[in-house]
């Protein structure tokens, strides 16, 4: 009789998903978060930090083809992009695939999340040493503060909304990514699951719609997401992702397209009732 | 200390679901199956066949609403349909609200299946009392073999394709599919997830492909079933789910909406390469 290994995560109190595991890569206490990368059968490598999976091998390009494709399509031409969070790479990866891009800047406050990301999923990280990014370890919240006018796109990859996200998700920050923002910038974050975050999803939709002239919000499918919908908000100083202004589209996309663009802006009417 | 009671349910052989429980509230071996009840803080109460979910009282809404109301909606008027398996009700409840529905038939292999239902589900058991509904207790392959040209849809909203019910995802079953629906008749079939059976989805969709002259797919989200993704294969005589022909529209669902209709047809890259 094998052992056999298996790592959960309760995503809620009442709910896990729980996976078997080859063997542990990589575990450490960084000076913000627990952070590890499991080897699974089911998903290959995993990354963890406070033991909630941030990202694996089999399902990442879903929520990092979902979180950059919806709104850089919807902008015509965005030459700055800000990311905050997101220190595995793989948001930048998808950012870099436009030629109108000039200038990413990745504001991550744990450098041992870019540390793990380049040394285990170089697949994910791959971009990260491209010549338009710049990582720069700091807090998202201050950062986005000292900004005026700066940028195209704002990207709020972060963690779930505890411990130091937790003002990711309040309206002094989206007024700092307001002021941030070129007069036709937009805002993009993951915002939970509907299923399992109904309140939060509420909250943070009335949140943008205060600061933003107009509010969007889409779906994707992640597997190791918890109850496999993910939901991003979107805010927007002038463009509607309805009607995506972008002439480039992404190529090598395994979960994006134009179809899904769309599709994806379009919500189950339990998702409609939540954000009116 | 209280004592904390946990069910997981191996999804695949290396990821599962685990969900806490209150109480166990009914678990029989029936003739066919293990069957069980559990009541759980996340999902309400859950039914299960052989340790796999089947429905939950917080999800069910999802499945049922898009297996039914995708080709309900594609016909202009189904009068006559037909479901295998659906023991549990939920497929006959979403059927029983179009007026134009003069008979449902429900071939449901095992009688327990729905006296637990009715026990334990009376909210999704509610319409197997409708003077519409018919129960024949019987093998969904045999029955659906003894009909000619006899209704204008057939539901295949069986377990996972092991037991049984394996012979429900075979050319031969879709063969005499085809023979019982009348000359504009629709199949619609429950086909799993993606992410996790991609093999099955393209064998099962090139079976209904070879038997229909078309074959469309869509997918919806469920949370407690495997990797949150569900699948539906659907083969039609005539009509095309893209351009529905359905006059009513049906009410009091939580997911299903016209836009909802077409957007589930709108499928992720790597599921449309799935199918070529």
């Amino acid at each position: 009789m094998e052992m056999e290994l298996w790592y959960t995560e309760k995503q809620t109190p009442n709910v896990g998903i729980t996976c078997k595991v080859k063997e542990t890569l990589w575990r450490c206490q960084t000076d913000y978060q627990e952070l590890a990368v499991l080897d699974t059968f089911q998903f290959g490598r995993i990354l963890l930090l406070d033991g909630m999976v941030q990202a694996t091998a089999a399902d990442e390009f879903v929520y990092h083809e979902m979180i950059v494709h919806v709104p850089m399509c919807t902008h015509p031409a965005p030459k700055t992009v800000v990311v905050v969070g997101g220190g595995d790479g793989g948001t930048v990866r998808e950012i870099c695939k436009y030629p109108s891009v000039e200038k990413v800047i990745l504001v991550e406050i744990d450098a041992q999340v870019v540390e793990a990301a380049r040394k285990f999923f170089p697949e994910i990280a791959c971009s990260l040493d491209d010549p338009r990014v710049e990582i720069c370890y700091a807090d998202g919240i201050e950062y986005i503060r000292s900004l005026d006018s700066f940028c195209d796109l704002i990207i709020v990859d972060s963690t779930e909304p505890v411990g130091p996200a937790i003002g990711l998700f309040d309206t002094p920050f989206y007024q700092s990514v307001f002021k941030a923002l070129k007069e036709d910038g937009i805002l993009v974050a993951q915002t939970e699951s509907p299923f399992f975050n109904a309140e939060l999803i509420r909250n943070v939709f009335s949140r943008v719609k205060s600061v933003f002239p107009s509010s969007y919000f889409y779906l994707a499918s992640v597997p190791t997401y918890p109850s496999g919908l993910w939901s991003f908000t979107m805010g927007s100083k002038k463009y509607d992702p309805q009607k995506p202004e972008g002439t480039f589209i992404p190529q090598n996309t395994r979960y994006y397209w134009p179809g899904i663009h769309k599709s994806s802006l379009i919500l189950p009417r339990f998702v409609q009732e939540l954000l009116e």
